[in-house]
């Protein structure tokens, strides 16, 4: 939701621009403040700013996208298991990427792919075993369980379209990540075999549609070790989320995650629903994290006016929290996970507003929600992992230390 | 530059009581706040101050001043070398310090009086070489070089008119240091005969000069190990500096050091030549940095009014950047690397503004750069290393922690 100044917007933030009344009620009925998410001027992954956001040090316990976004999926990913993100792609016979998303695959395609994926021979000696998963569109998960492996490997997806998928390399000298190198290598190339001449792929060429003829890897990744929320503050804790990495982030450190229909991780996801099931689950969880990725995926496409649009769906969102949630016993946060910038389309490093607001706050001043506003407010500058200390002090819910 | 509010100057700070349109134009069209150089309350050395606004964590990496002024006097310092920053002084028959800068020494005798001293005879028992070198007046800097050297030696300058020159110490039990206090004892001593009839000596004496008859060690230190700002960032790094401490700084994180004719590190430096070579600098390096020591020499030795006219000739050094720089791509911060207090002459604890212009930053309500008025803006209170990624990021030259 945070961005920089755009000349489009006359030099406003796409927040500043919005019209948003819930958004600067938040504000003006509370206390205010700016977030570094990790650290000023370090842009952050969504993983590892909601990690910090939940109160942990992602730069410590940080330990990879895959298997975080595997958990958010939907697959069942124990300790030590090793993840990787795929990319369902195109690829000519040097193997050449043409398409690194096969003309963004449907569900349907995907599902139907991975289905036969999941059943290749892979051979035993190695004694692992593999688990494949389509998510959305072209992406899906791959978890490897097995004795001895190691995230240590490098990706085969090059990022770039005209480079050749790579190799997969052991990343240190230990035989845990030659050993893991050498089966995702193996299950890479059992893959296209059996995409090559599948039906599916034969009934997209006769449609012109570009064939999912390859399996992109990347991102080697195994579950941060941590202790969970409702052992740190003795809370039930819950999420409405869509996008799988949010999700599974949210389940590593023990929230529930409560699915909700029509709720998809994009602009067109259904806003409404996601308010009322945060309303719902109110009624039984302590704690209750709702995601919205519309906003970070308008960024990343450079648009801003569709941008400010998101963000006036985000306030009508949050209108129907105010209207429904007892404001005198419940408190309220509202931030941005990252700063994402509509200009050059990246995550930035520039601090994301906050606003609390709820029974006990010392409220400001501050009655407008936006980077600049927040900026004077009563909470400072504050890093993203202080956030929630605060509001579980606000609930009674943290330990002195001390005496 | 930064300094606490003074009686002579109706409470004003020095900045607060210049006319300072440029550094002013910079907030006004820019984001500011304070930044604390080390930690608040802390009083930071030029050295340790420079290195954290370079990004640099110095409480960790710190290893004294020695080696960084020899750097940064054109000295050849290798890592593992050990390094005293030196004084020319005037000491009695019984060592005690008369004048510990023989009386300002010229830069002319002072430069004879080292290539005497290059060559003592210094025994060749401990493998050690060393390089003795004359920098600016009284000021040199001296080079042990061999195998088990340390830096944990204490000093011989007593630093106060009216005591003993010092025999030097270990600071600790390692052979290491006990045969770094030996050697550093004998060249002393030999240092002393050699000038105690010197030609020069006599001729000063003639003319009613202070001899310049013993050598001040102090401040025993290793270059910092340290990762450049090209292997972090990606950038080419220059600096336009005079003192040779802050240039050691800037070479020792990699920077190339741009030697400009009539930069000399004091209030009659050439400002404008300074800012010349900044504006010719910027067609090839990413990152330039352009330091004026002039206004803490004025603060140390308590002269307010001076310290506003250096103030003033800073603003129109800045005036010039300001119209020779394209703002449209090009981002500028101005702060102060510490607070000198013109009252007590001392670096303080004082946390210093800083403001930053270019085309996307979160342009915010301060109109005028000083102390008070940075500390409302929009950057809130940052640390000094928070500095670099902040300006960095800009650029877009940061990496992304997370996905």
């Amino acid at each position: 939701m945070a961005d920089r100044p755009l000349e489009e917007l006359d030099w406003k933030t796409p927040l500043e621009a919005a019209h948003r009344p819930s958004l600067n009620q938040i504000a003006k009925t509370g206390i205010s403040g700016i977030l570094d998410p990790l650290s000023p001027g370090m842009p952050p992954g969504s993983d590892t700013a909601t990690l910090a956001l939940l109160g942990y040090d992602a730069l410590k316990i940080y330990s990879g996208r895959g298997a975080l976004e595997a958990l958010g999926s939907g697959v069942r990913i124990l300790p030590g298991d090793v993840a990787f993100r795929c990319n369902y792609a195109t690829v000519d016979k040097n193997l050449v990427v043409l398409d690194r998303r096969a003309g963004r695959i449907v569900n349907e395609d995907a599902v139907k792919l991975a289905n036969s994926l999941q059943r290749v021979n892979f051979g035993k000696s190695s004694r692992a075993k593999f688990l494949f998963k389509s998510t959305i569109q072209h992406r899906a998960v791959l978890v490897l369980r097995g004795p001895r492996l190691s995230t240590a490997v490098s990706d085969s997806d090059p990022e770039k379209i005209g480079e050749k998928a790579l190799e997969m390399k052991p990343l240190d000298n230990s035989n845990e990540s030659k050993l893991t190198a050498k089966i995702a290598n193996k299950l890479a190339r059992e893959f296209r075999r059996a995409l090559k001449d599948h039906p599916i792929n034969k009934e997209r060429k006769k449609r012109g549609l570009p064939a999912a003829n390859i399996i992109l890897f990347r991102g080697a990744g195994t579950l941060p070790s941590v202790c969970p929320l409702q052992r740190i503050y003795d809370i039930k804790a819950a999420c409405v989320a869509a996008a799988p990495l949010v999700k599974g982030v949210c389940k590593t450190v023990g929230m529930r995650s409560i699915d909700v229909k029509g709720a998809t991780g994009t602009p067109q996801t259904n806003y409404m629903a996601k308010a009322k099931a945060v309303v719902e689950a109110l009624k039984s969880y302590d704690f209750v994290l709702l995601h919205v990725k519309a906003a970070d995926v308008v960024s990343h496409d450079g648009k801003a006016k569709q941008k400010v649009e998101v963000i006036e769906k985000i306030d009508a969102m949050l209108g129907h929290l105010l209207n429904r949630v007892d404001l005198g016993s419940t408190y309220l946060a509202v931030t941005a996970d990252h700063t994402t910038s509509t200009l050059t389309g990246n995550h930035e490093g520039d601090p994301v507003p906050i606003a609390i607001t709820g029974p006990y706050v010392r409220r400001d001043r501050i009655e407008e929600f936006d980077e600049r506003s927040c900026a004077m407010g009563g909470l400072g500058r504050l890093r993203g992992s202080n956030l929630m200390p605060i509001l579980m002090n606000l609930l009674g819910k943290t330990k002195k230390f001390g005496a």
